[in-house]
């Protein structure tokens, strides 16, 4: 158990991440394996292992090893071991605030309305899992009171996901999206529209897997550390930096879904796979509050390493103009007609549409928005869970002008809510403006990097990204990250300087 | 956690199960899905695992529940309440034997023998393996020496398995079926050699899956609470009744091996699939001493059922009387000019060969002999790891004639040893003598099983192994559950009817 209170601290932290490490095999298995009728038992599996995870976080001997710790290290202690020290001390505040009866009830919440979620979605019955969204919405409105209560309830609910970001900030940031975002949108919509129906051709799906997954190698996802399989929502999940796995979805007649799908989750697996093997295991690999395996500092932060390879690199004409003629030999049949402009101008297409992952990278954000006041409504109590799916298509007329023409394609869509992640939407946007800000800076401080994406190459962006996001792990929060890469703090300017630069010359504005 | 002491103990028990099955999910995937490089972590993730069961089960509480139950209880227990406080006390019993320490050391070298002996056979290279045998050896030895110090160490590590046998009950065993095996294979090999090269024309493997698995259907595996995969050593592990998980392995040009391996794992698959539910998560649905989750009674017993669905049915000419046209129609290429009693003739030749798993009935047991012949003789130090593969290949010449041409087809060629089943391969055999008594047993009560064997179908054979064994998870021991169904004890004659009836008929002796 080791001979100085340090030494026990990181031995009692790597006992709870092999614990979560284990949910995540359970989870990984329980997306894409499992048959529904093992639902059940997984979901009493992951409570119990939840609960003995948060039993170890609050065994008096840590809490007295931690403060040991700090006396005994007092200013010699390193950044890591400071951290460290930081990252369990937090995590047993949070957690003293939650009796292990709410942290089960969680956890098997999550389990049953996951699968419930399936089912519903299946069948495009929201009745069928409006009850457990009922309960979830419960568990997590109890759960904000008791670890934050001098938090308004969205604020302490994103402070899992975002740490340091207030649902005020995200008010003005939406804002500030909005008013360059709406007119672009309108005057995109004024504008001619590209060609789609290329996408819409005859695509194998063993073609289309080998030429993304060829790709995300490239990119720096080490498929011999992982493997990609089917999932119906495609995430991407950690055991270990040896064991990153990712998961796309495939339809032979749209080409542009599993291969963004694809590069979005290697980007999430390449930042997994990169941190310092020194982190293993330890409080600098893992949400301890969260109590969720995963080496990235932030749920944003992830994000932008999955927006900047899927889209910044893999939607830009310079990632096109290299390696499109390898995607036409691939596809001779469906693409030897199409140039590479009509071709990246297709699948930059702005098209409002309803299905947020699949949306484009401008009416993206009325996704989250709508998703973020939904998610307000609902827990202020202002939405009933029954009065949702009107409320969604409302909104969607109002933000996106479609309306779903089921609950599958509306309400049903996501994930999220069944497994507990209310109030996380909007880290996707945030990803996606830290993204703009990463490689931007990326560029700015290697001037050598421009070259190789034009040649079709990675290696000195990966690099760069290795150095000052990949590797630190959890070891620098997000703010801290942005600061000391780019030199600010979150900022949409960089984001919001592509996207008019990017559409203006795409649409001819 | 319960109002009285035997709800607290079943609650105890109950996250106990949950643990045991989780890490029978970490099993799985390491086996079918993980790349190489997660298995260091995963090692950690299951010893970790390893241990919170072992701490839960050595509560302090736990033990003064189990106490308090038995006094509360007293006399009006029902069996089920009986066995369940049973099997918690001698768990605890053998595990206050084990420092934690050791189930620790124990959890983690199964995890990287279990990788080294994949790489090893894979390269052929015993001696990349050789140090990781020994190490398990010594950690089996120590566990023997505490937990059953009055026994001998082979007994110690067999009670594992077979609780109630002996290895000198084995000895006599394997002395009697010697006496009936070695001149019936002695006069098998004076007589004229059935056809079996049309096992080795080409097969696809799609279709054999199907085939396979619609037979594995009409057997009672249930394939919605269940699936089939793809491992290079085929297994069968349960998380719940409602997800047990079967494998196999292809080879297109040996149509024999995923068919059997399909059916015997099945076989497996059925026992977990039908035990009461009312045992889920119970004492009587896990081996609290071996940590695994496991509804079926003893290894043996476990074995008698998937031999008796792979063997005594799947082998049988009254099964492929009334499949063989089936058969032939998925294969019409390859079986076209082959009739019914040739076919019957090829799967069942007795041929001794290198590979247990794909021995024929009858010298089956001579690489069991052998293999439990080396492991005493590892055990107890009079042979040394490193002369294994020697000593190995002089045994195989000696009781089968033949000589292993490499260590992959040799010493490398099982498991078990790699996962601590050390003394686990007699129970083999003992499962193939439970089939028999069995099969014979279900025949005599009820008559209309036969014909319904003659017609190809299965409930009734099925409904019999569901009431006499397959229900009762663990609630009896292997001898009890013989005594109930059969009215005798472990008892070799109904087997030595049943292969001097068949074998003398298939080779006309």
């Amino acid at each position: 158990m080791g001979t100085n209170p340090y030494e026990r601290v990181t031995a009692a932290v790597a006992a709870i991440n092999d614990v979560l490490n284990a949910m995540n095999v359970l989870v990984w298995d329980a997306r894409v394996n499992m048959p529904a009728s093992g639902a059940r038992a997984r979901a009493e599996q992951s409570a119990t292992l939840t609960t003995l995870a948060q039993e170890r976080l609050l065994a008096p001997s840590l809490a007295d090893d931690v403060a040991a710790s700090r006396a005994e290290l007092g200013a010699d202690a390193t950044l890591v071991q400071a951290r460290t020290l930081d990252a369990v001390e937090e995590a047993i505040a949070y957690h003293r605030g939650l009796p292990p009866e709410l942290t089960a009830r969680l956890a098997r919440a999550k389990g049953t309305a996951q699968q419930a979620w399936v089912e519903a979605r299946r069948a495009d019955d929201f009745a069928g899992f409006a009850p457990h969204l009922q309960h979830m919405l419960e568990i997590k409105r109890e759960v904000a009171e008791r670890t934050a209560p001098e938090l308004p309830l969205y604020d302490a609910l994103l402070a899992e996901y975002e740490p340091g970001v207030r649902a005020s900030d995200l008010t003005t940031l939406f804002e500030t999206l909005k008013a360059t975002l709406v007119p672009l949108v309108a005057e995109i919509r004024e504008a001619r529209a590209p060609r789609t129906d290329l996408l819409r051709r005859h695509y194998d799906v063993d073609r289309q897997r080998a030429f993304a997954l060829e790709i995300a190698r490239r990119f720096g996802y080490d498929t011999e550390r992982g493997r990609l399989d089917v999932a119906p929502h495609p995430f991407e999940i950690s055991f270990a930096t040896g064991d990153v796995r990712i998961t796309t979805r495939y339809d032979e007649r749209w080409l542009a879904q599993s291969m963004f799908a694809t590069w979005h989750e290697a980007g999430h697996g390449i930042y997994e796979q990169y941190a310092d093997p020194a982190h293993a295991r330890g409080a600098l690999s893992s949400d301890l509050i969260g109590l969720y395996a995963v080496s990235g500092t932030s749920y944003g932060t992830h994000e932008s390493q999955s927006r900047l390879w899927e889209n910044l690199v893999g939607r830009s004409r310079t990632f096109w103009d290299a390696h499109y003629g390898a995607l036409v030999d691939v596809f001779p049949d469906a693409l030897a007609d199409i140039d590479v402009e009509t071709f990246h101008r297709a699948i930059n297409a702005v098209t409002p549409s309803c299905i947020r992952v699949e949306a484009d990278e401008l009416t993206y954000h009325l996704h989250i928005m709508l998703r973020f006041e939904l998610e307000h409504a609902l827990l202020d109590g202002s939405l009933k869970v029954r009065d949702l799916p009107g409320a969604w298509n409302e909104a969607m007329v109002s933000y996106l002008g479609v309306r779903p023409p089921d609950d599958r394609l509306g309400v049903l869509q996501d994930l999220h809510w069944s497994v507990g992640l209310v109030g996380a939407f909007p880290t996707y946007t945030i990803g996606t403006v830290m993204a703009s800000q990463f490689y931007a800076a990326a560029l700015r401080d290697d001037v050598a990097i421009l070259p190789e994406l034009t040649a079709g190459t990675y290696g000195r962006l990966h690099g760069w990204l290795h150095e000052h996001v990949y590797r630190h792990a959890r070891l620098y929060r997000a703010g801290e990250l942005l600061e000391r890469s780019t030199g600010r703090g979150l900022d949409p300017s960089d984001y919001l300087t592509y996207v008019k630069e990017k559409y203006g010359a795409l649409y001819g504005l």
